[in-house]
């Protein structure tokens, strides 16, 4: 097929060459500067992209959620024509994924929302796929999906929103996974004991109940830095967390593990806290128990 | 090698078969009734199994934590000799395993505390085994767990009551995971869009962040049920969890979402509470919000 690609970063410049292993052929622009390759056509604007493709055009955006997308979408929208696709590969709201879509109908262009896992890695050699949108349309967009993906690594999750919540929900899960592996480690740093732990992230990863990819990423960060000296442990997040736990309000889901996991993250954020200064005080306060002074 | 193995139970039976299935000569017993078998020598009693070794003796307890461990453990300190070894495969708590070691050693008998990960199958066709005891007497039972264990899927952790210990805190992770995995559903059966529970843990695990063994339990079990209607969300809980969370509060370690999903699993056993009375009762109180009556 012939797809046009918006946003050449580090993983729209993985996926265009996935995509042109598969025998596609890619038009792709970045608004930054990007690697010259054989492998595709790069050109200079999102303009180009659109003429550079026969109709049926399939426009794939992978530029970051929020403005830029939604300038991105905004000029698809005036130079897409109907019966064109437009594919949202970024982290955007599901909320805004579903508006998009409604506002794209109206000019008789599918939009697709889909939620891409599995990093740059993924990007390149074979991704997870959950795509939102049009039912009739997907059938022919189906086959970029099979191709990039890796094998059962893609999913039609029903109408458009679908694939960027079940992506946000994913990464909410992804949250509370990450945050149970770093307290187990941490309780083992504060142990009597004195463990490897590249030893026990490997160990964990062969047969044993936690055994997962961030397992495996756990032994590689272990393996590069026994005891992560040369990172501070701040954590920061990009949003998907905050959505997860926006929605599960929302839900009225009660969701704590996810909750907490991203109050770790902002907790992580600050050295002192306002929250300790006003304990210590209420302690001092009512018992006169010593506070740390400046 | 000859080992004995007191507790023929689920995990016992299937490790028996399995380090018969590598050549080794298994002597084994349990206080019930057993499956007889070509494949290991079953006997009446934990007598006849210390009996049936020859010295240097190793024997093996796969029993329950708890007074059964203790009775079994106490039964062996008699009757074993200098220069036999202990394996204690059960989950006991590790500061039993410490106090043990210590017992065992002052009859010149070696104690080891192993934590064994991977449920039944794993027994049967390949465990995870976290090992702690006695250094020099480690390398006379590495064949043991090298043979029973997946590849890759055993380590010496290092003094008695590291094996449990890690083993226990690889539970805690276990806790952390399933909770986060369960809530990121939860949201999903709350949205308002239609998911095919099966199909998404699928695609979690081709190629996403998420994906794990927890993950293809997970595809497993809505496979079954697809929307998990057979059962009740009641989570019981064997222990281990409970420990990781006494030890993060001994050791001050800030691990919030194991210990919370450790509560989740309390909430999950009661229909109602005492707490939503009182919460109720409060804002009936302060503000006149109606209660629900009884």
């Amino acid at each position: 097929m012939e797809i046009g690609l918006i946003g050449l970063g580090k993983m729209g410049y993985n996926l265009a060459l996935n995509l042109s292993d598969h025998g596609h052929r890619v038009v792709g622009t970045d608004a930054g500067q990007v690697e010259a390759t054989d492998a595709f056509e790069i050109v200079s604007t999102l303009e180009d992209v659109v003429n550079g493709l026969a109709a049926t055009r399939v426009v794939w955006t992978m530029v970051p959620a929020g403005d830029i997308t939604e300038a991105v979408l905004a000029e698809l929208f005036d130079k897409l024509e109907p019966g064109d696709i437009v594919i949202d590969g970024g982290n955007s709201n599901y909320k805004l994924s579903v508006a998009r879509a409604e506002q794209f109908a109206e000019k008789g262009i599918s939009f697709f929302d889909c939620g891409t896992s599995g990093g740059t890695e993924g990007a390149r050699h074979g991704a997870c796929t959950m795509v939102g949108g049009d039912a009739d349309a997907w059938p022919v967009i189906e086959p970029i999906f099979k191709d990039l993906s890796v094998k059962n690594g893609y999913l039609y999750t029903g109408p458009a929103g679908s694939g960027h919540f079940l992506k946000m929900i994913h990464n909410g899960i992804e949250y509370g996974m990450m945050q149970a592996i770093a307290e187990g480690f941490d309780i083992l740093e504060k142990s009597p004991f004195d463990y490897d732990y590249e030893q026990v992230a490997r160990v964990w990863n062969h047969g044993s109940v936690v055994r997962s990819w961030l397992m495996e990423l756990t032994e590689n960060a272990f393996h590069k830095d026994a005891k992560l000296d040369e990172i501070k442990g701040v954590m920061h997040s990009s949003g998907e967390g905050k959505w997860t736990v926006e929605t599960a309000l929302d839900l009225q889901a009660a969701a704590p593990v996810i909750a907490l996991s991203l109050m770790m993250r902002y907790r992580s954020l600050e050295d002192d806290t306002f929250t300790g200064k006003v304990v210590a005080a209420l302690r001092n306060e009512f018992g006169g128990h010593a506070v740390v002074k400046k």
